[in-house]
């Protein structure tokens, strides 16, 4: 089982695995083990014995079944079976198992599986939440439900969901939990210390810092629960603390997953714009937040949206469909340079066989390059004091490129036609458009970065139409002149 | 400043950042500011300034200017910083900034920032570090150095690190730390508190479990830190330990970033085969490993291998020519498709101007197919128990596409030719291709994953390849037939 800051009350998993089955617990073990393939993934003969147990309305054998798997695996189950099946597999999980999976479900899934789940058991799940979970269930919600939902809560759960519900999509403040341990900055660590024991139920599930706040409530230091432990009672805590970077409830979820990144933060407090504490984010929100984000850049530099893992074949249809729209365009624009040389084809056919490659191999150059670029500008490795550099030496890498590609091809071309002008025209038309791909795929995605646009949405467009109809210009063009 | 499991010695850091600059703690606080741009990321201004001191041989100055920094945000500036240049910062760093400076720094930069390093500086450096850090460095030193800076080192760490680079690259062995605090499975809370605080020193700077161990070593459960301090003092650890997830030393780290995700682990602890506790990976280092992973995934599927962010314009060359030729090779392949149409081309350019079109357009939607397929493999979405099912759902997806592409087309290609079956052949043409697209797309990465290949690499290669022949040959093919 594992360790989770999202989930306070982690004694329920095990109740939940223990607890309504007849089995012995060598037989608990033995479903364990069989429910997780060797790469820790959910087994497909345990999702078969699932379905199975459900076809045959075995509720017994499926609350076994449920109760062999960690929350994150149930989730991971949902995601393996149809609509049906999942309401089955959640008529048959009480309240904290539910809170547990709900926060671990796609939006999708989770917005199918809210459905089958009644007002009163999903209040009472969101009440088991860190408020973040909580904020991300209710903001799947339809606003009907949502109402009834947040209605059937106790009034400070209720208004703590409201006011996260204020901030906006993706950023600090929807991402971090309320939930958070503070201690007046003229403590010292014993009564801290004292504190703790006697307010335990108070204290979230697992913390990593405590925070130190002025009279203002605004963080003024962090001490690292570790430290508590190994430090002597009579320190005062503004002694022991340490600096803490603050982030802003409005930060941009991307920039906060670059400083957890960047400065190995495992927490960090959450300020208002006055400066006071209004909550935290833990290292493990920022692990889901940096899956999302690199996510979002391949699928992005693929044209495509991400539809979602449950998403039906008109949902995909409509994830890709514009962007291929998009590309039979500038596609038909690319040809239309074709057209312009149509006598030229007509006399040399060889003309129609060899275009596509100086097309195609610009466009593979001019990938690489953007997706290069596109990293390196998600890093920060690239930005205003090294831009022109990595410019330029794009530019020399594409001519070197462009040249050995070149001859490599002239020579191939001659042993294939014997036609010297031709090997040379395809050469040097190589090289201009390998060239060409360099500069394309480097100078699109900075210019969408400085124009504050995400440098891997529509970067593939702009290239690949460049490269195309560059490819052809010159190959083309360098034909008319060279050879006809 | 940052919290930060990878460096012990925080204070070590504001040691750096106080010590040795005359300057009031306001102006200092003035060069924080100036430091980092409003993205955190290092403000090109404040680059300047560096190589401006060095230029002018102020050492005062620079010492000024790197004390302004975090660690991180010096490894940083090394990255925009030119060899010479970089020799200088080292220059004026102690083993302890250098130590949190080393294990920050790219490979290439830090091998080159290691040239400049003397073995004493570098042996009481690594001595700071914690072992998954000093590892890392010392993996990078060439033989004879590594030799004599192991040498310099006390006998524990020597040993520490020796045993640690048995391990192979980019196992849990390699990434875990053997810095790990336990305590045998008798005791109670209290007693492990007291042991802490009589054993400060002995202790790491920052660990968030105690892991409870049997007589034998094996760890059996663990024990968040926050909860010793909720938990009466005559609480037995064996009664509020909590399961763990053992990670095998030799587990790929791949395989260990997927679980710490999935179960949202912060820590956990590495045993040897034998099921001794050996040390503990921390979330901190699996950020790194998300980020590494992701971004090759991102270069992979652009067909290019990571030249490294200090790479020279050979270096680059290298990383990419490889795949043009290759990509090279397979279009010329293709293109041989058409050259057994060329008496068709001959009769009809226009079937030139348009196969560009079916080609390019299977292209992207094989991408795009492909693009998911990887996402859902890396993320365990798509295994054996639904491929089947997403199999299908693609196919029925790029048969759509296809019909709505090949309509859109076939409308645009009669208003620019006004010939019914040429538009009727584009039409046709479209819907073949987008579907084979979409099968080669998901079969490509599957197969590889199947064979325990890395499905982002090399994919594309296959898939680009597939579109163009078969766009090539299902437009002239049908052109042969329909029109000629």
């Amino acid at each position: 089982m594992s360790r989770d800051t999202d989930h306070p009350k982690e004694d329920d998993v095990l109740d939940l695995r223990a607890s309504r089955t007849s089995l012995t617990s060598a037989e608990v073990e033995d479903l364990e083990d069989l429910a997780l393939g060797e790469d820790y993934a959910l087994n497909p003969d345990f999702v078969a014995m699932v379905v199975d147990a459900i076809d045959r309305g075995d509720a017994e054998r499926l609350r076994e079944l449920l109760a062999a798997l960690h929350p994150a695996d149930v989730a991971d189950l949902m995601g393996f079976l149809s609509s049906d099946y999942r309401s089955e597999v959640v008529a048959h999980l009480d309240p904290e198992a539910l809170a547990e999976i709900l926060s671990e479900l796609d939006t999708e899934i989770r917005e199918d599986v809210l459905e089958h789940v009644p007002y009163a058991t999903l209040a009472k799940a969101l009440g088991e939440m860190d408020s973040d979970d909580a904020v991300d269930v209710v903001d799947d919600l339809e606003d009907d439900k949502r109402a009834q939902v947040l209605a059937a809560m106790p009034e400070i759960e209720r208004t703590a969901i409201e006011s996260s519900l204020a901030y906006e999509d993706e950023t600090a403040g929807r991402l971090m939990q309320r939930e958070v341990v503070w201690a007046p900055q003229f403590w010292t660590v014993g009564q801290t210390i004292d504190h703790f024991l006697k307010e335990a139920d108070e204290l979230p599930e697992l913390f990593f810092d405590v925070y130190v706040v002025d009279p203002s409530h605004k963080p003024v230091g962090a001490v690292p629960v570790s430290h508590l432990l190994r430090t002597r009672r009579d320190a005062p805590l503004a002694q022991v603390m340490e600096a803490i970077t603050e982030i802003p409830v409005q930060m941009d979820q991307e920039e906060v997953a670059y400083i957890f990144d960047k400065y190995h933060l495992i927490s960090a407090p959450v300020v208002e714009p006055g400066g006071r504490l209004v909550g935290q984010i833990t290292v493990d929100d920022i692990v889901g937040v940096i899956q999302d984000e690199s996510e979002e850049d391949i699928l992005a530099l693929a044209g495509v949206s991400d539809a979602g893992r449950d998403a039906g074949v008109l949902g995909i249809v409509r994830s890709r469909l514009p962007w291929l729209i998009l590309n039979l365009l500038t596609a038909t624009i690319a040809v239309s340079v074709i057209a312009a040389f149509q006598n030229e084809i007509a006399k040399l056919v060889t003309l129609a066989i060899l275009m596509p490659i100086v097309a195609g191999v610009g466009g593979n150059a001019g990938t690489q390059t953007l997706a290069v670029a596109v990293r390196a500008l998600a890093s920060r490795e690239l930005n205003a004091s090294n831009a022109t550099r990595i410019f330029l030496r794009e530019i020399c890498v594409g001519m070197i490129d462009g040249a050995v590609l070149g001859s490599v091809m002239s020579v191939a071309v001659f042993l294939w036609f014997h036609d010297l002008r031709l090997s040379l025209t395809v050469g040097l038309a190589l090289i201009v458009n390998v060239s060409i791909a360099a500069v394309v795929g480097t100078l699109v995605p900075l210019t969408l970065d400085r124009l504050g646009r995400d440098p891997a949405v529509s970067s593939s467009v702009f290239v690949t139409f460049a490269t195309d109809s560059m490819g052809f210009l010159s190959f083309l063009g360098l034909a008319a002149v060279i050879l006809l």
